[in-house]
């Protein structure tokens, strides 16, 4: 299939060379170059909604003055002053204070997680997850060796008596949560939830680490306030993970952490080693892009383009997949999680859906332990409307002639 | 002093917290924001050399054309072709001969370092070095929990005898080497060595990872073949590292890694786990940057401004240091190597030399093992002759002071 094995993606959990393993959401992006697929695999951001010129004018700002000799030159391990000043005016803005010392800029938030995984995590030491998980954290905790233990829950998150339990049990070094509309699920953790897990994680000084790339992207209902701002311990023991890529961009690999300064310096240590720093070029433009364009007006165009896409799925969902078919319903986000009925396994469905030029991720790779192989990620943000409807429709061509279970 | 301890630089042998130490280099440039002190610790470029126009027109020209979207959106871990095809053209004109398909884009070549350190080493695995060596490196495999072994040398390199001796006995998982004007001894290692060491390690089937920022800046001179293109097996186990940093700009965080399809595949997946990908949009400058500038008139004027300034600190270390010190006389890069006479330790004689406003880097982290702390490494790229005279001649004030040994 155009030179790309997709029928048996590499699960994080087998790991073909030391301690790594390939992701078939990075694979099934070289897909996404073929113009005949309309892929909802890759995850990727409407690039038609990307400010090409308020970029070109933030580069050409951070080039043109005096300081663009300084940006060329090395900087400091912990980010440009400016962004990091402005990243901790706009977490403070929703609800979570921030001063810019607290912040560290690292290369997009998968450094982010690659650093607190270092940082956190020695062999054999275990990280709670929420199940499915975000796939690519997955990896950064297999690659340290760590073991990976599922929390149950259900529509609203992971369940609270569930992960005292787990921390019992377990003695985990940390728990990793998307809390808001998470990656594959589409998911939210209800604010009872949120208070509930804080405060079990607080009293067992247990290390939440908040991934949050999605969370500007709400289409409806209340903003929720950031996990690391919630309980009485407020965030003491919470990493939170920010990023540029999806309110933004992500060819510029810009996002941050939080942290709580008994740890940072660790992190900065491991992002020394890492890679020295982040883009400082890149850094510097995104300053001037935070100070003279208007990103809250961005986000608003975004969602407003995002919304009607989303729709369009859920409103083609029926029609496209086989009774008893179930899938999630997200504020916000970029995904919908789809559970097909029966034993059907997708990773063996892909290859006849590549075949009418619509693509999606099997869900397998997305659990920690035992898979449910029925499982699908579906990405609403890249393609409008039209586009939509007519990959479900091609998708439903295949879905729909899967032998159901006698 | 300023708020920052220099007293103590942490070793990489000793890890504060879980695998991670500080890096004395990186805490040393914070110094170098204050105008008045004459730093010859961080090893800069000179700000004076970037080719500010140059890259400004760059970034317009990956962000102006259709091609600027594609450069805001994610991209292949791998890296942008055209800077790869750009790249694999540069080295086979340097004589390491090439392909595009062979050629990863790395986030610096700190990555490149870090990416071969996560795929190689396991706890335990044993790195060869050369003695004394490039501190980051150390940094990295000591993150690895790797046991560093050095290999003993002389003015030309590493000793192959030595190093066969090493391979039998350690049963070593790579040999690290910075084969030309080395971080921090400015050493080159002959051709001569170059050959008998790329056989021994090819009969044994060592991986030599080849670090290789300087090569470029060479004052005087015949230019020596890279490792990787030396010897019978040609570079079959030798993994190259080349940066932008050196000869455009370090801010850009450009590098890449050359390494055969044997070992390629999971170099990529950890960069996956890594950062993903390199910033998009630095990498399609760059390609727009060595397409349509003259990268090798710019070496040539970088080499003709860094000449002068070597030459200043090798004429002015006669006066500035004590009697019985001995220094390295490089031929092209960025440091020389200077060991003080008697049982001074460097990191003790620091503060003072602060308080004359001028700073180096005590030699003893860049040692495996037991250090030589009567070293210091000077850089003497940042600053023009004259003040590399100025602070020769502060240094001098305090190293003229030290007691000799009775």
């Amino acid at each position: 299939m155009r030179g790309i094995d997709l029928t048996e993606p590499a699960s994080p959990a087998t790991a073909p060379v030391g301690n790594v393993a390939s992701s078939p959401v990075r694979d099934l992006l070289a897909l996404t170059a073929h113009p005949e697929v309309i892929s909802f695999a890759g995850g990727l951001p409407a690039a038609e909604s990307f400010d090409l010129d308020g970029w070109r004018a933030a580069f050409s700002r951070a080039l043109s003055s005096d300081a663009g000799r300084s940006c060329l030159q090395y900087g400091l391990t912990e980010g440009n002053l400016q962004l990091r000043e402005l990243l901790a005016e706009r977490m403070t803005g929703r609800g979570l204070i921030t001063e810019a010392d607290g912040v560290v800029v690292t290369t997009g938030s998968q450094q982010a997680l690659a650093l607190v995984a270092t940082t956190l995590l020695s062999p054999g030491a275990v990280v709670l997850v929420e199940q499915p998980t975000y796939l690519a954290a997955l990896q950064c905790f297999a690659m340290q060796g760590a073991r990976v233990v599922p929390v149950a829950g259900d529509d609203d998150g992971v369940d609270p008596g569930a992960l005292e339990d787990a921390i019992i049990r377990e003695r985990p070094a940390m728990l990793y949560l998307v809390p808001t509309f998470a990656n594959p699920t589409g998911r939210t953790l209800s604010t009872a939830r949120r208070l509930a897990i804080a405060d079990v994680a607080a009293a067992h000084h247990l290390w939440i680490v908040e991934d949050d790339p999605y969370g500007e992207l709400r289409y409806r209902g209340t903003p929720l306030p950031p996990l690391a701002a919630t309980g009485s311990a407020a965030g003491a023991h919470t990493i939170y993970l920010g990023s540029l890529s999806k309110i933004c961009a992500p060819g510029l690999r810009l996002g941050w952490l939080r942290a709580p300064a008994s740890i940072r310096s660790a992190l900065v240590i491991a992002k020394q080693a890492g890679d020295l720093h982040t883009s400082a070029i890149d850094q510097a433009a995104a300053a001037a892009y935070l100070a003279h364009s208007d990103l809250d007006e961005h986000v608003r165009r975004l969602c407003k383009m995002y919304h009607p896409r989303r729709d369009a799925m859920i409103a083609a969902l029926p029609e496209a997949t086989p009774e008893g078919t179930r899938w999630t319903d997200p504020d916000g986000g970029m995904f919908v999680w789809v559970r097909l009925p029966g034993d059907v396994d997708t990773a063996a469905v892909l290859p006849f859906a590549l075949r009418k030029d619509v693509a999606f991720v099997p869900g397998a790779p997305f659990y920690a332990g035992d898979p449910n192989r029925s499982t699908l990620r579906l990405s609403f943000t890249t393609y409008g409307p039209e586009q939509i409807t007519e990959g479900m429709s091609r998708l439903g061509a295949v879905l729909r002639q899967l032998p159901t279970r006698p």
